[in-house]
């Protein structure tokens, strides 16, 4: 049997190959999630226009309409046309594959998601105990598809599998800027793909109110600017999710980071407005009256509006940074004589408790509405009752304080996307690895994780770049065993995984093109790209940091195509380590195709020269291009001193370390992203140790 | 001031580069379709962050949109943040850009659309009878936007433009392949860029019923496989379409062409049934019982629930293909002994006749309803009522005598996308040009064209592809002065609106990039690439007839990425016929090009062979691949003789004549694009005339 591993393939898409050592020592196959257990059987089962399905078990709509997806997919991915019926529910009916399992599964944290996957020469079966367990069966069969000279084929394999964690999500901010339900949908056909079962919509923010309320019209009239969910949109969506075994949870965010409630309806404010739809980024003032029984009445009858609208069980009720340190919501409600006396009567000595207060009664509202409340690490006071789960974005400290105190918890610091980290440092962080002390009881109420994808300073246009394919990466750590973590290999499946996953209409790939296409005023883009290529956005906060952003800023610019863990630097690191290390057969192949990249930055900048000329919006990044050049010249300098077999001397050393600190400057909030690899260079040398 | 054009922009997006000409005779700014009138001034209009609109006219929310719309793309064209607010209605408001207009317009053939546009060093001023009109002054203000070192401008010129035709639209086939609601909304994004103002929805045929019937549910729920627009989500599209100026002609195929209508209610047809929902392409037997009372009352209804759906005054029957000499629709009607019968009584002789008096129920039909009836060339007998309107799949001939009889008319003959013919053809397929016998009255009828976007052989991952960019060509046809008609100025146009039609999400460029990787199972496309960029699609009808192809084939395989009009081709086809025209200075840099081009194809297939083993839908093209190897090595054996000034034997020509004749053969159902340009250097090598 012909077996094709997917390490190897990647390197060669680089106009310049890098060549990718093939000392693998994890998985063969190229999945991800990778299975809790898999062992590799011999031959394989062909694939070709007698494929076909059949469905055995409780009645599962769902199943149906996923199982045909499933072989349309294949289709595309072949070429192969299927006989007809390739699908069948019939007992009788004499299929490839068979699908079995036993009943339908409620969406909730906890269901059984696990699954048994067997493929024999003659035939593949995956036995679930429900249908959304099926699901993951089916997204593990796809992944294995595999062909040679023969055909297209699926290799032999016996798979047990079933996550290590029950609530695997990602966050999607569409209140800063809004995310239409196209944007929604091939997001959740994405997240299938890689096993994640919770989308998180944080549905309103200062910035914009996303959902349609029959109750309280205002709310979305006037704090959206048009940009909005109608509810009919959203129930589809929540089918869809459903249809893909993907919870939605809502999230509405109190009593702070409510500016756009207050447009409408600004008596539920503690000052008395007007307002309007806060057009900066940051932590603002605008807070809900929490003395006011006004605000309980209305939200009691809202949030009754939201939980019929939304069948999941869990309801998010944000309650970040009302007391934070950088806010200012506490002069909202200290300029406000209600709040003051209504502290005063109640004992209530400061704004943190005044806020628990409101936490307790917004608790009493939606357990009357049959929800449990979820929040952010600030709900969590010693007097709230045990059954509400804590969503932590201040870190793994606070989530295990959590735990201890006896709260479910879900890991979400870490796991930030939208601050252009790079994969492997969201794929090392596990809710569990730092805490050793816990129970198991504790451990038990760690729930999992969620990806967070913040929108500031994303759009429709580049928000997928942001989110794929790291998201793979972090649905790894939070479905497959904790001791799957080399990165290397997760990377190389990685890039093929990212690259599957475009049929489901995920633009992280193809709207880099057009971004750049755009960007040189459809000129020949390809100089523009090799600058781009070695870019990112700059990281962490740092960005509006760099220059004030607003919502009305453009997300057109050289840093919102540039994209996070940029795969072309990535591969020059590793071969400049490989190079470094390696005294064998391979140094010199590798050398040339450093050599040759160098030589292509070095010239690039002349190359595109023209364009800054013609596309002023590229201007920005103008020295970064120029930067580049200057680098890449010292790292043909510094390949030539390692050839020579001489040291190069210490001032030349000196010398071209200050020049890769200058052109670490960002500019237009992006950065050179090579400089950690020419540096070695440097070092080697000159025979410095690397610091 | 520094004005730049358009041409010379794209032959350096060739990764090899081809010398352009630069003897542009005409229109200096890259406008499409090109304005009525244009005169270019001194000096230009800065596009800073002051940039501002302001609105004056009679109320219209959708132009209020459009505006917004009109600055946030050319916020994201230039990175610009606008200072706040940049769009105003008050009358005091100091805008860079005054928009005016008399009134909202009824969206209707003939509605006003014309638009003055003035532009001077100091501000920018659009002046137009409707809202609409000032829609499309803005986009080609939009189109007019440039750059240079200080920075981005529209250059000073006063335009004064209206439509050649009232009626510009694009009909897209939703019944053989669905084309979900994003589909159809990025295209009306991009229609209204290129001022169209048409969409034609051809809603049922024998394989699909695309549209929610409340009144009869098992049409869409029995005939669509769950495919199909709800009535909410219609009626969304018709207010986005509206939005833009652009109204939405809904197309019900009667009597034939209705397998779809019939599986769920088969009392309606001629045979007993049951019927399925038509898996295969062509014309099919089931037709409408067009003797039985109950039809009519069915249509009656249907008709009436459909025409409160769609506003526009206009509503399509189609009726082609009922006597269709390849139809069998005959045999249904024949075999059918009421319908025989009903004839007899009647004294109806034809089938063709029986046809008319169908035509003539449903006419009354639709006038109780409101609307004005538009059907396909079959439908005009004599008999019929002169308000009407004729769509001519059939061709000029067929238009004009609709012309010469009083009926009004739409050309669509010589339009057709899913043939995949080049962009030129359509471009000077002109309604009237070769119809000089005709009296302004006669002319009058003649309404306008419709490009045609049948769906056998597209899905919605390319049917971008398909329309975009020829579509563009067509839409200038139909507004532009007859008498703007040079090809070569239209692709050089073209290529760039092309790429600037991509800020709308139309997916023609950046899928293919998308389709490539997939069929080269993630490993480097780039070979690929080259290979697929000098293939195209078989031309008119000729794909069903090398494979039989249902609904079930995939859209996925090579012939599916290849585009019409393949760029790459054109390109060299321009660069033989200059370099065997040229004897100047520029030959021997063309020759370079041409030479840089073949050796790339002669050594692709080396490359490419790999991915062959690896991806086994590849293996249909692997002989395109292996031929295109062949034939470069004949264009350099070409130009090696054509360099030794020495004639090439007769052999020579004769035996590289049979290489590219062999070559010719279709693979996969795609063709190589490349053998004219090779072709004529041999011929010229051996001293030969071109045929």
């Amino acid at each position: 049997m012909k077996k094709t591993f997917c390490f190897l393939l990647i390197a060669s898409i680089l106009e310049i190959g890098m060549a990718v050592s093939s000392a693998a020592q994890t998985p063969p196959f190229c999945l991800m999630p990778y299975p809790k257990e898999l062992t590799a059987g011999e031959g394989h089962l062909a694939v070709d226009s007698a494929f076909s399905v059949v469905l055995q078990g409780a009645k599962s709509e769902r199943l149906q309409r996923y199982a045909r997806r499933f072989l349309e997919r294949l289709s595309a991915r072949t070429g192969i046309e299927f006989d007809q019926p390739a699908l069948s529910t019939a007992d009788n009916f004499q299929a490839a594959l068979t699908v079995q399992w036993q009943e339908e599964a409620q969406l909730h944290p906890g269901m059984d998601e696990s699954y048994d996957l067997r493929i024999t020469p003659q035939s593949a079966e995956i036995r679930a105990a429900t249908d959304v367990g099926a699901m993951r069966g089916l997204e593990t069969l796809i992944q294995l598809l595999d062909a040679g000279p023969e055909g297209y084929f699926f290799p032999a394999v016996t798979i047990h599998d079933e996550p290590r964690f029950t609530w695997r999500g990602l966050l999607i901010d569409v209140a800063r800027h809004f995310m239409p339900p196209e944007v929604i949908r091939r997001n959740l056909d994405a997240m299938a793909a890689v096993k994640l079962n919770v989308l998180h919509l944080h549905l309103t923010d200062d910035q914009g109110f996303r959902i349609e309320s029959k109750r309280f019209p205002r709310l979305h009239q006037f704090g959206s600017d048009g940009q909005y969910f109608t509810q009919e949109q959203m129930r589809e969506l929540i089918l869809y999710a459903a249809d893909r075994g993907i919870r939605v949870v809502p999230e509405f965010d109190v009593p702070g980071h409510c500016t756009s409630w207050l447009v409408g309806y600004p008596e539920l404010g503690s000052q008395p407005g007007p307002y309007q739809i806060e057009p900066e980024w940051g932590i603002k003032y605008p807070v809900l009256n929490v003395a006011d029984e006004h605000v309980y009445r209305f939200l009691d009858q809202f949030f009754g509006e939201m939980a019929a609208l939304f069948p999941d069980p869990y309801f998010h009720i944000g309650g970040d940074e009302v007391e934070h340190k950088r806010g200012h919501v506490a002069e909202h409600w200290n300029n406000n004589p209600q709040i003051q006396s209504f502290k005063k009567k109640h004992g209530i000595q400061t704004n943190g408790e005044l806020q628990a207060y409101f936490n307790r009664r917004i608790y009493r509202i939606l357990q009357r509405h049959g929800k449990t409340m979820v929040g952010w690490d600030e709900i969590l006071r010693p007097d709230m009752p045990k059954d509400i789960v804590i969503q932590s974005w201040q870190g793994a400290e606070s989530m295990v304080a959590a735990a201890k105190n006896g709260y479910r918890s879900i890991l979400s610091s870490g796991y930030y996307l939208d601050l252009n980290l790079p994969a492997s440092l969201h794929y090392l962080n596990d809710p569990l690895a730092d805490n050793p002390n816990l129970t198991p009881e504790e451990i038990s109420r760690i729930l999992g994780g969620e990806a967070c994808m913040w929108s500031e300073f994303v759009g429709p246009e580049n928000i997928d770049s942001r989110i794929w394919p790291r998201l793979a990466a972090v649905a790894e750590r939070l479905w497959s065993p904790a001791d799957i973590r080399d990165v290397d290999e997760m990377y190389r499946r990685l890039e093929v995984i990212g690259q599957e996953l475009e049929e489901h209409g995920v633009t992280h790939e193809k709207n880099y093109g057009m971004m750049l296409r755009r960007l040189a005023r459809y000129r020949d883009p390809s100089a523009l790209k090799t600058l781009v290529d070695v870019l990112e956005p700059v990281k962490y906060y740092r960005r509006n940091q760099l220059r004030k952003q607003t919502r009305f800023t453009p997300l057109s610019r050289v840093v919102d195509a540039a994209r996070p863990d940029a795969p072309v630097a990535r591969h020059f690191r590793e071969a400049v380590d490989r190079f470094l290390r390696d005294s064998g057969q391979e140094r010199a192949t590798i050398e040339k195709s450093i050599r040759a990249r160098l030589q292509q930055w070095k010239e690039n900048h002349q190359r595109l020269l023209p364009l800054f000329g013609y596309s002023p919006v590229l201007r920005e990044v103008q020295g970064l291009s120029q930067d580049l050049a200057r680098v890449a010249e010292i790292g043909l300098q510094a390949l030539q001193w390692l050839d020579s077999g001489k040291t190069a001397p210490k001032a030349w050393q000196d010398q071209s370390l200050r020049v890769l600190e200058e052109a670490s400057a960002p500019r237009g909030q992006a950065e050179l992203i090579v400089l950690e690899g020419i540096k070695k260079l440097v070092l080697a040398a000159a025979g410095s140790q690397p610091q």
